[in-house]
């Protein structure tokens, strides 16, 4: 991508060396910048010590116009950035007098912590004299803006939503005023379904055929794979036109696992066909626990659809809440077709809604037997008219053996609505 | 931590980099070299790019002993990672009979899919003749093992299960190995109700008396604070005997927003105290959504304890499966005291828990008004003799809002039983 604008994060803090942290920040933070035309060259994380934060700001500053710093800002003893930032770049510490303002009004207004705000927390009203500095809305470190030859550092506190806010309300704005960016334009074809490589081999001559600026990725993510193209250019009408009629292409070539040609989740996809259609949806989730219902309750908006779930991991919940038959339990067990076939009845009743899915299973580690081992999974999606069920045997761990069950129970509820109403 | 084998962490692929992908394979790598004794000095990420690529080996190679490299080994063709080590390490590329005979068990036998095994499937036994192979038993893309000078550089598959099998079956015990390895060791006090600063007042003086191999880190999440003391030497069990008092002042000192002094979750140690006390646990969760159901089933054996839960996003489902009083929602809302009291007193008898706790709140974005702004939030814990209520103001985005009253609700039921039993 040789025409971008291109930056490289630093993320600093022991915790993401030791693993006790997952690095979300970074991805927000690339893909915001990725919007407005900056192409993020590289990710680097360094642990709380002065020379590889020092040598990590001069490597960086060498390959990239934008360097984003996150993490090191807290009030503790082992955040050490802001010193290091005010002597790597020449300049003495001083009193900001709206940051310390602002310190105030949040102690005092908004945490309401009673006694005396505490030296530490007055403290972050310091700056380097030689920074400008970013309005943090949401706590109590600013962010902090600084330029040497033709580079731009930025040094944001990790908390994530104070960091996303900073990105949204002062780092974007700032660096579209700074930088002239080129446009790049991402489409995305989401498919389930098929695997990784089957994709690749039906795509070999559609890959061929993409003009050098194009760029095709893969991004497999349980049973799902997103189908990216990415192109680059100086004007963004001119980009946009020259890859539209190559994605209408792609997605012609994959149509029988296309599921949304827009860069969004499953939940999100189901979501807008039923406030299409005006029906509402339940879940009835015996190994999946609610994870079902916390993925489609994280979409805002989601309960105008989405009316709620009955989690049984206990058989007498299938029975008292579900309806399903003692008979059907003793006769069959917990995972088996005959019970979620009863419990997507029982959702459809008890819940009152129009469509339901329900999940039985044996997620692992322990819980498996010669006839169900761990991984046997049975799905049932159905309406008043009709059920229809599915099992799958999978071969992950915990986690991710219900995060299939989910992306799987999904899909098969959003192929029988489509094909049912 | 001078002491100790430095590791690098380099991650190939533009997903990373555009922030479609939250790397969460870092930290496992991190966490695993951790507990061995091996420090992870940097983690950097760079795109599908030869040259930057090439660059990061060199740079980190330079740096660390071990170089774990994951990612870019996949079957497509934006994966360029295997023949750039082939030519970096000087060799030449190989068909490896062993893992060739594994790829085709795995597409016969596993994955059983119809027609004949795909070229660019066979190619994944083509490795360079300088590596040594590492067995990847849940894929079909093998680890490599290349030496040079004094350097160990693994490269490994980037999905998330294949790469944690390697690490554990084949990396460590590498390592091992070839390594002589210090003692690093961690010991974790987890608290939670209060702030990063306020705990660092009180532990001034002890974090000025701790010796010089001993480091204090602070790592705050969602209302939780882990205070992780870190502590390297050439012998396991003298560390750990250094170690032991200095955690047990720490202990002492926080003691009253202590939770755990392991390194777990809320849902694991509630897990434990209900398997002690021999008591089973439900939940209502209107805004939460299932996601405590979630959080709580996510702990293998969790159906020893956890009976379920019922999500009840709709009004009418409070009525009808918690016999929340149509009354009570129409005079205080379903954001009320008065709701969240029904619904763990209905919880408690529909699902026939001991312990129920119940959540209802505006999530966000849209939702509040100017009585009960987004963030407003009642919690209720409760058994057959005694209820307990809390509110809570949040001003988060809606994931965090679901991950803080999550939280909360995990604590404060936590306390109620610990002082109700």
């Amino acid at each position: 991508m040789p025409l971008s604008i291109n930056a490289s994060i630093i993320t600093i803090g022991d915790e993401l060396l030791i693993g006790q942290t997952i690095d979300t920040n970074s991805a927000f933070i690339a893909q915001e910048l990725n919007k407005v035309g900056v192409w993020v060259r590289r990710r680097v994380a360094v642990g709380d010590v002065w020379d590889d934060i020092w040598q990590a700001l001069d490597e960086e500053g060498n390959r990239s116009q934008i360097i984003i710093i996150t993490g090191g800002l807290g009030p503790t003893a082992d955040d050490i950035t802001k010193p290091l930032l005010c002597k790597y770049f020449g300049g003495k510490m001083i009193v900001d007098e709206t940051v310390l303002d602002h310190v105030k009004y949040l102690f005092e207004k908004v945490y309401r912590r009673p006694g005396p705000i505490l030296e530490r927390n007055l403290k972050q009203a310091e700056v380097p004299d030689v920074c400008t500095v970013l309005h943090n809305a949401r706590g109590s470190a600013p962010g902090m803006w600084f330029k040497k030859n033709k580079t731009v550092y930025i040094s944001l506190p990790g908390v994530p939503h104070e960091m996303k806010g900073l990105i949204t309300d002062e780092v974007i704005p700032g660096l579209l005023k700074e930088f002239k960016m080129p446009a790049i334009v991402h489409r995305t074809a989401f498919t389930v379904g098929q695997g990784e490589s089957m994709i690749a081999e039906r795509l070999i001559d559609f890959e061929a055929s993409l003009p050098s600026g194009v760029k095709l990725a893969y991004l497999p993510n349980y049973g799902m794979v997103k189908l990216r193209l990415t192109a680059i250019g100086d004007d963004k009408e001119q980009v946009e036109n020259e890859l539209t009629p190559i994605f209408e292409k792609l997605q012609v070539l994959v149509k029988e696992w296309l599921v949304t040609n827009e860069d969004e989740g499953l939940e999100t996809v189901i979501g807008k066909i039923l406030k299409a259609i005006g029906k509402t949806m339940g879940t009835a989730e015996s190994c999946t626990g609610g994870y079902i219902a916390h993925l489609v309750t994280s979409i805002p908006g989601s309960s105008g659809y989405f009316k709620g779930s009955v989690v049984c991991y206990a058989n007498e919940i299938k029975e008292n809440l579900l309806d399903v038959g003692h008979d059907t339990l003793e006769k069959n067990g917990a995972v088996s077709q005959e019970t979620v076939t009863e419990m997507v009845k029982g959702a459809i009743e008890n819940l009152r809604v129009d469509y339901a899915l329900a999940t039985s299973g044996i997620m692992g580690p322990d819980g498996g037997s010669e006839e169900k081992p761990v991984g046997t999974v049975w799905i049932g999606v159905g309406n008043k008219d009709k059920i229809e069920t599915l099992k799958l045997n999978l071969r992950f761990d915990r986690q991710r053996n219900i995060a299939m069950t989910a992306s799987n129970a999904l899909n098969f509820l959003r192929k029988f609505i489509l094909t049912s109403r």
